[in-house]
C-alpha cells in the first residue's frame, strides 16, 4: 500500500526540526504508524535525523522487520517504536531521544514535572525505565522486543518515559504532536533544572494539567510547526492538517 | 483610520527582534497602542513572531474584538493588551512572553531584581500574578477579560509582572521601550541565576534604580535597535524617532 | 596627524570580533591610543560595536573631547578610556564591557581568579570598582572624568577591574592582547562559576601565572585573531604584527 | 612516503569538525600516526583548527621534529602526540584540546564518569595529570618529551587523562572515533555538571562500561561523521571506511 508522498515529506521534516531544535544530535529518531497499515510503521534508515531525505524512509512491522529494505540498514533500537504501538492504539507517533535536558532527571531520580501549559502533555508522573532491572548490564540500547516491551510497560498509558542513562520515549496522537512535545518536554526540563536551583518549585497542579489537555488543539502545534519549518529550512504546508492525511499528522 | 505603513513596519521589525532575541519562541505576542486612536490597539494575528508580516496586523479594541478579521485568527491570550491600555494611559506598548530566564522566579518566589542599570525599568519591586488565586485550576490561559482586568490590577503601575507557571507581561511608552525592557528583563534574570549560585547579591539600589530611569533616553533604545534590526534582517531607519511618529515608537 | 588606514580597520575588526564573540553586545567599547599622538586615543562614534564602518572612528583628547566630531555623538562613558591612558603608559589599548560572565562576579564579591594559562592576564587580584562608595547613587555610568579617574585608580597597574553592577574595565599593551584579554577573562568566568558548583577550585599559583606572563607572545594573539577574523567576517592581515605599527596591535 | 590525499583531506575534516562541535576554539589539535610509518605523526602547523587546510599538515617524528617545516611553524605542544604514540601501538589518532565542559573537572577533583552510552569509552576511572606535581610552577605547556612523557605515563592505557588548569588528551584507535570520544566526553562533561545540581548520579556500572565497548562498532562513527561534515561544510565520504585506509580512519 502506498504512502502519500506529502506524508512522506511530513516525516522528513519532522525529522529536521529535532535536529534543528537540539532535540537529537546524530542520533534518535521519530516514527509515524502507517496510514493504512496500522500493524506497520514508518521511519528511517539508520542515519542521523538532519541529513534525512524521503528516499531513506522505509516501513517496518510492529517486530521491526522492514519491509523493504534494499540494503538499507535500520536503527538498532528500531524496537522502541513496533513495542508502543503494538499496545496503544492511541499513538500515532513516536520519538526517541537524548535530549540534553532530560538525560540528568533519568540518572538522578528527580521527578520531572510540567511547570508550564506547554510541557503539560507529560501528564503528572513521568515513569523512569532502567534497563538493568530486568536485563541486567548491557549496552543500555533497546535492541530487541523484549527489552522494547518492557519499556513499553512502563510507558503504559503516558506519554512520556525516561530512560536510565540514555533518554527517553515520547508517544502522542500525531506527528505534529509528538514533536511538540518533545521539544517542550526537553524545555521544561532545563527550566526545571533552573528552578531548582532558585528554590522551591510550583508545579502545575493536577487540575490545571487536566484543563490544559482537555482544551489543547491543532491549532497549537501549527503554530510551532510553522515557525519550526522555517527555521529548518523546509516547505510550510497547512494542507496535510486538512486534507484526508489530517487525523495522522 | 488608517496607519501608517512605517508604524506597521516597526511592528513587524518588533516581532522579528524579540524572536530573533530568544524572548519569545513560537508564542508570545506584542502590541502596540493605535497611533490615532487610543482606545484601539495594534497586533499580528495568531502566528508565531518571526513569521509575522505587515499582512498579519489587525485592529482590536480594548476588549479584544477584531476590527477587520477578514478571516485572520486572532491571539488567545489577546486580552491581556487591552486590560493594560485600558487603566495606563501612559503604556503604548505591550509584550507577553515567556522568556527562559523569566519562568524559574514566576514558580520559585524567588524576587527578581535589577542587577544592571540596562535592566533598571523592572523597578524595585517585580509582582507575581498566579492565575490560580482568583480562576482556580485554569489551562493558564488569559482568555477573558476578566482574567485579564485581574492581571493589570496586580501589575499596576509598574513596568513588569510575572505570571506563575506561565511567563511575564512588560508596559512601556514605546514599542523599542518594550522590545529593550523585554531582552533585558531576561538578560537580567539569567544573570540573577547565576550570581544566586555565586553568592549574596548587591542589587541596585533604589536610588539607582531611579536615577538609571532619570536620565534614561531614546538614544539608548537606538544603539540596540540598529543592531538588532541587523541581526533580524529588517531594515533600521531612524525616521519614525525624528517624525510625527516619535512618540509612538 | 592622519591615522594610518590600516589601523583604522584593525580597530573595526576589534570591535566586530568582540561582538562575535560575545564579549559586547549593543554597548561597551574598544580604544587604542594614537599612535602618533600619545595623549589622544581612537574610539568609534556612540555605535553598537558590530555595526561600526572605518567613518565611525574619532580621536579624543584624554579628558574626552572629540577632536573632530563633525556631528558624530560620542559614547557616555568614554572617560574610561583617557583616565586609564592618563596614568598608565604602558597601556595602548582599552575595552570596557559587560559580559553575561563577568557580572555575577562583581556583584557577589566572589573573587574572580585564572584557572587556565589563556586567562593568566588577570594577575593574583581582580579588585572591584563600586561607584557608589565616593559617588553615592546614580546612574552607575562612568560620565565624567573624575569617575573615571577614581576607577583607574582602583585599577592601578592591573590589566583588570571589575564595576559593581555594570561590568569591567580589561587594559593591554595592543589591541590584539586586549581582545584576547576580555574573550578569554569571559571563559573563564563562565568556567569558575561552573567549577565553583562542583567543588573547591584549584587555581593557577602565583608562580604559574608569572610563568604564562613571562612566556606570552605576539603569536598566541595572532592564532586566535586569524579564527576571530573569520568568523566576524573581516580580513586577516599579518602585516601590522610586522611593519611599522607593530607595537601598536 | 607519501601520504594519500584522501587521509589529509580527512585530518583537515576532522579539524573543522571539532571546531565546529565546539571543542577547540582557537587552540587544542588533532593527529593520526602516519599510515606508512608508524614513528611519525601527521598534525597541522600551529593554527586555529577551523582554519586549517590540507597544505598545513606536516610529518613529525615521535620527538616532534618536523620532517619537512618549510618554514611552518609547529604547535608548541606537540610532544603530547608523540609520547602516546610512543608508548600505545594502539592508538592512531589523538586530540589535546581544551573544551569547556572538561575544565572544571580537572580543577575541583570531581572525578569524572560516564552516564551515557555514547561516552563509554572514558572507561571507569579518567585520571588528572597536574603538571606542578613533577614540574612546578610553569605555564602548563605540555613543551617538551619530558613532560609529555609523564602526562602520557598518567594516562596509561586509558582513552582519557584530565590536565589541571589546562584541559584535556583522548586517545583512540582511529580518528573518527577520537573525534567522537572528544565530542561525547564534553558532553557528559556538561550533564554530570548539570545533573550533579539535581542529586546523586547513578552512572554507568563497569559491566554497562564493557558492554558498550564490546558492542561499539564504525557503524556509530560514521552515523555522528556524516552529520559533523554537514555541519562544518566539508564533502562526507565513505570510502576512507571501505577501501585500504579503512583500518586508518
Amino acid at each position: 500500500m502506498r504512502v502519500a508522498q506529502e506524508l512522506l515529506e511530513e516525516l522528513v521534516t519532522a525529522n529536521r526540526i529535532l535536529a534543528r531544535e537540539g532535540i537529537v544530535d546524530s542520533f534518535g529518531h521519530v516514527s509515524i504508524r502507517h496510514p493504512g497499515i496500522p500493524d506497520h510503521y514508518l521511519m528511517s534508515r539508520a542515519r542521523a535525523p538532519e541529513c534525512i531525505e524521503v528516499d531513506d524512509v522505509m516501513a517496518f512491522t510492529l517486530d521491526g522487520v522492514a519491509i523493504d529494505a534494499a540494503g538499507r540498514k535500520s536503527y538498532a533500537e528500531r524496537f522502541i517504536h513496533g513495542a508502543i504501538y503494538e499496545v496503544r492504539p492511541d499513538v500515532h507517533a513516536v520519538v526517541h531521544h537524548h535530549s540534553h535536558g532530560v538525560i540528568p532527571f533519568g540518572i538522578t531520580g528527580t521527578p520531572l514535572r510540567p511547570l508550564i501549559p506547554l510541557s503539560a502533555a507529560m501528564g503528572t508522573e513521568v515513569p523512569t525505565w532502567d534497563s538493568r532491572t530486568r536485563f541486567g548490564d548491557t549496552n543500555l540500547l533497546v535492541t530487541n522486543m523484549a527489552m522494547a516491551r518492557d519499556l513499553a510497560a512502563t510507558l503504559g498509558n503516558r506519554s512520556v518515559a525516561l530512560m536510565r542513562g540514555h533518554g527517553c520515549v515520547v508517544a502522542s496522537g500525531s506527528l505534529r504532536a509528538v514533536v511538540f512535545d518533545s521539544v517542550y518536554l526537553n524545555l521544561n526540563a532545563d527550566l526545571q533544572m533552573q528552578a531548582h536551583a532558585l528554590g522551591e518549585i510550583t508545579f502545575l497542579s493536577r487540575g490545571e494539567i487536566q484543563a490544559v489537555l482537555d482544551t489543547r488543539g491543532a491549532f497549537t502545534y501549527e503554530r510551532a510547526w510553522e515557525r519550526w519549518c522555517r527555521r529548518a529550512g523546509r516547505p510550510y504546508d497547512l494542507r496535510p492538517m486538512e486534507g484526508p492525511l489530517a487525523d495522522l499528522v
